[in-house]
């Protein structure tokens, strides 16, 4: 099995290359024997400490470029998770980047698909971002995708194309909606969520941290653990689990930023978590308090799909690879 | 005031233009003093007996072509209605051209509003289409887009880059998701729900047609005039009616095709109804009947958007027509 990545340099492509290495692959349901022979991961960049192993090539460039498209799936691929993504507060700020990257280079990916051999599996990383605006009280696998981001809306965008590409036997493609994915390790980017992830990490590494918005403000979060373990999950499910709805709200656990600093004060002490301060900023506060922070998931738990328990397990997950 | 209208030589875009030079242009709001400097319709061909006046400017061309767009923008417009697009059969025929029409197309158009020294206010012809798969019993303004088809996933995406580009003040859009038009007048075109024209209108000629579903099949209709109308209040209706939701399900009339048939000979005679005849075309039937064909259409209904009273109604006005 041949398998493509793409931003396989970022933080979840990292972790899921590291998962697909320790696991040998994927399997063609969950449990099954897996197999990998080439595990292929494209981005612009890669990180100091990549990944190694002998199955993992490494391709750098542009996603959108189609020439670079076309020689890492060659000669045939099996399996791609599509991650590359122009984030939240970046899409927001350059509007054409985050067509460019979040839509085009999504379409590129999709005909690379279309041209191979047999229909690859697909996972497309979609998000919380879908949704906006006037929402019922609890989302649900019916609600309306409303988005009120131009990532969300490049993210929904990428969901049609995903049903429809896989409706015409083009691939066989599923879009996962992730939560907020809370601890992410390493240096804050720009997605207007990550600062949930920075009031976590900064303290706990003896430094400062802001918060953009109210104590009160709930987030719908997953660790990166479960994270990768949804997209593995979502593309090893066989195709007639899925049906002809591909797209997913994943499980999550909602956490508000006073329950969040309170599980600090609790697995790290006081000191640590006066290390954040709240300095409201209307631009992030607009974006991430136009997410749903409370879902019902009765699909993805049907479908095995797991999320954390709360946020308790979900800080001393991140407190545990500190200390590897 | 300066109008576009893309698709401006289809039997839609010709019924529009017609209205709008009947009317003098648009207002600000329905009701208000109208005002028309300059008609312009683009298409790749235009009819014979095409609608002619003083103010109306004839565009020939790819709508995918961003030269001839920006010739037909400049030097300022102020209002779009962009039709142009590849119909559902033939979408699903060739995926190629049904992106490159109902998504790039659409997509170039936008760009140009874009550009302009104001964003220019634009009405999006959706369809019922964008629903489609497991649906609740009544579609409402609530239920979520599930297209079944290219045609409706192209669709799906055309209104969620409306509500995008109108988020971000690119131009003042609305996207009317249209009911099957019936009678559609002319030649049958590559529409798979065609034949509900086709079977009041050609038999009302003198000719035979071919029903490809069942008669207890259903569609959600709505006349042509009352389609011209709901353009035309989409535009007129001030954004601040609209608020964030720029995507609106259109009213209609729920009509079997034995419905239609018992009118057709209530009001022509069974000799003209005996025109019919029953030949199953399951490619068609897929589409159409994936369609839904009740709703409530609550905000529309609100906004002050009118269906027809009934299927007799409907095929009187087209009889209307055939006598002029």
């Amino acid at each position: 099995m041949r398998i493509v990545v793409t931003g396989g340099g970022g933080f979840l492509g990292q972790m899921l290359a590291r998962a697909l290495i320790a696991r040998g692959g994927l399997a063609s349901e969950p449990g099954a024997k897996t197999n990998l022979a080439e595990l292929m991961l494209v981005d612009q960049a890669f990180p100091a400490g990549r990944v190694e192993d002998s199955r993992i090539k490494y391709a750098s460039g542009d996603v959108g470029d189609a020439t670079l498209l076309e020689r890492v799936f060659a000669p045939k691929t099996d399996a791609v998770f599509h991650l590359a993504a122009v984030v939240s507060a970046g899409a927001e700020a350059d509007f054409g980047l985050g067509y460019r990257v979040n839509l085009d280079a999504a379409r590129f990916t999709f005909e690379a698909c279309r041209r191979q051999p047999a229909p690859p599996r697909l996972v497309f990383t979609s998000s919380v971002a879908a949704f906006g605006g006037d929402l019922p009280a609890v989302v649900d696998d019916t609600t309306a995708a409303t988005p009120q981001s131009s990532y969300g809306a490049q993210k929904v965008i990428g969901e049609v194309l995903v049903n429809d590409y896989t409706r015409k036997g083009y691939l066989d493609g599923r879009a996962v909606r992730l939560p907020t994915i809370v601890v992410r390790p390493g240096k804050p980017n720009r997605a207007a969520s990550g600062f949930m992830s920075g009031i976590l990490r900064e303290p706990l590494n003896g430094e400062a941290a802001l918060c953009p918005v109210p104590a009160a403000a709930k987030m719908w979060i997953l660790s990166p653990e479960r994270a990768v373990d949804a997209l593995i999950r979502a593309i090893e499910l066989p195709a007639e689990a899925w049906g002809w709805n591909r797209t997913l709200n994943a499980p999550g656990v909602t956490v508000s930023v006073a329950e969040a600093l309170a599980a600090l004060v609790k697995l790290a002490g006081e000191e640590t978590a006066a290390r954040v301060r709240f300095e409201r900023d209307p631009a992030i506060e607009k974006i991430v308090l136009g997410w749903p922070a409370h879902f019902t998931t009765g699909r993805a738990d049907r479908l095995g799909f797991k999320g954390d328990a709360g946020i308790e397990e979900i800080i001393c997950a991140h407190m545990r690879t500190l200390k590897r």
